[in-house]
């Protein structure tokens, strides 16, 4: 099936995005976007002049959607997924992104074998979250390897974050709230500072399971807790917020 | 001054604590205790065998409230400053605790000296916040001991808990949230895992500026995230949640 340019491939079709005009290729048999990954692209931030690195792409969202909501301009996205990393590529021409966003297949655990060290001035990473020997899975899924730790784990996304920042430079990490005192305490080992904290619940009263947090190498310690808000407000009917987020409202 | 068998000096008063029956003697003065101690009191569990050590316990406010909160009836607390000591004494024996809280003056920084290693079940402690080069203070000012880390800071609290805590044990502290990263990155150096945070926010919407954490020594990572409430349900009207801590409801 073709699309303009765009091949598509087996079980794959073109989602619109909530911003205007932007679109994604998402096969819905494997990995989809959620909202974990359009709530770090409104809580990450770059200036027009920043080198901006997504960690474990996937189908490429978060610098699809940050080149609307920030003014950076130089988005690297790095995806250790062949399948996965194709699908960024044709959805990075779909949006006429080329000059701006650059795919590139690779490992997190080597990043040091594929750029500088201290060569950007933002990462950003969506991360697997489950421990590999929590849950039923296949080792070589898509699905598997995208939720799983199977291919990079907490402290080699961490690792790789802080090889790559500048400094001062800043990390915007989504992840479980279950996890965050490994992540505080790897964080301070690469010298990375936890800054800014946004925990988000499913509902008022009910416990937060999405964290963000904003870190920057070699700051002073002092961590910033913003409020905290719900996916929704009674069953069924979204927050302000996340209407907000999602451009709704 | 007298009540009853109690002196009581110069600008010292007994206040009535909101658990039936219960009183303690504070210098209006001086440093009263505020909302972290009830939380922290509320937030700490402890069972009826357990042997219980409050870290700087000021005028005995904890120990004091955990002989009506939990079922433990060994309690120990340490106090370094003389005076506020003496009224946690007065408090225990006009409450008619003496068999259940040992009031101690003694140094945080010096547990190894006065206490055998792993001797208690439960450590609570609501340590003083404040970094000793922010905000203007008198270094031998009562007030500012209490509430600035002038004699003890966070690391001599956490690693104080983590010596005197049995294996498993469990550790409840109360604190401000921007110390939180420094917070787990302490606990985990010294062996104990946080498991669970409590975060209190003035209001809704507002950040919170109130953490409880209960850690265990040694214990697997993995955090339980509480649901956050707030202090104010309008301005002026507390919470249905500090209501209910309060007994009022």
């Amino acid at each position: 099936m073709e699309s303009g340019k765009i091949i598509l491939k087996d079980n794959e079709e073109i989602n619109a995005l909530h911003m205007e005009g932007l679109k994604i290729i998402q096969n819905k048999k494997k990995f989809c976007y959620g909202i974990d990954a359009v709530l770090l692209s409104w809580f990450a931030d770059a200036r027009h002049s920043d080198r901006v690195i997504d960690l474990g792409t996937g189908t490429g969202i978060i610098p699809i959607l940050m080149t609307e909501s920030t003014k950076a301009a130089d988005f690297t996205a790095l995806e250790i997924q062949s399948e996965s990393a194709d699908m960024a590529r044709r959805s990075v021409i779909l949006n006429n992104l080329d000059s701006k966003i650059k795919i590139i297949e690779g490992d997190i655990r080597h990043v040091q074998d594929i750029f500088a060290p201290n060569s950007f001035n933002v990462v950003t990473s969506n991360p697997p979250y489950m421990n590999p020997e929590t849950g039923i899975h296949n080792n070589s899924d898509a699905l598997a390897i995208a939720r799983h730790e199977i291919l990079c784990n907490l402290e080699d996304t961490i690792k790789a974050a802080s090889y790559l920042m500048k400094s001062p430079g800043k990390f915007f990490l989504v992840h479980r709230p279950s996890r965050l005192a490994e992540i505080f305490s790897l964080m301070q080992k690469y010298r990375m500072e936890p800054k800014r904290l946004q925990l988000v619940q499913p509902a008022a009263g009910k416990a937060a399971d999405i964290v963000l947090i904003e870190a920057r190498k070699g700051a002073k310690p002092g961590l910033k807790i913003e409020p905290v808000f719900s996916v929704y407000e009674t069953p069924g009917v979204y927050s302000a917020e996340i209407d907000h987020i999602y451009g709704r409202k």
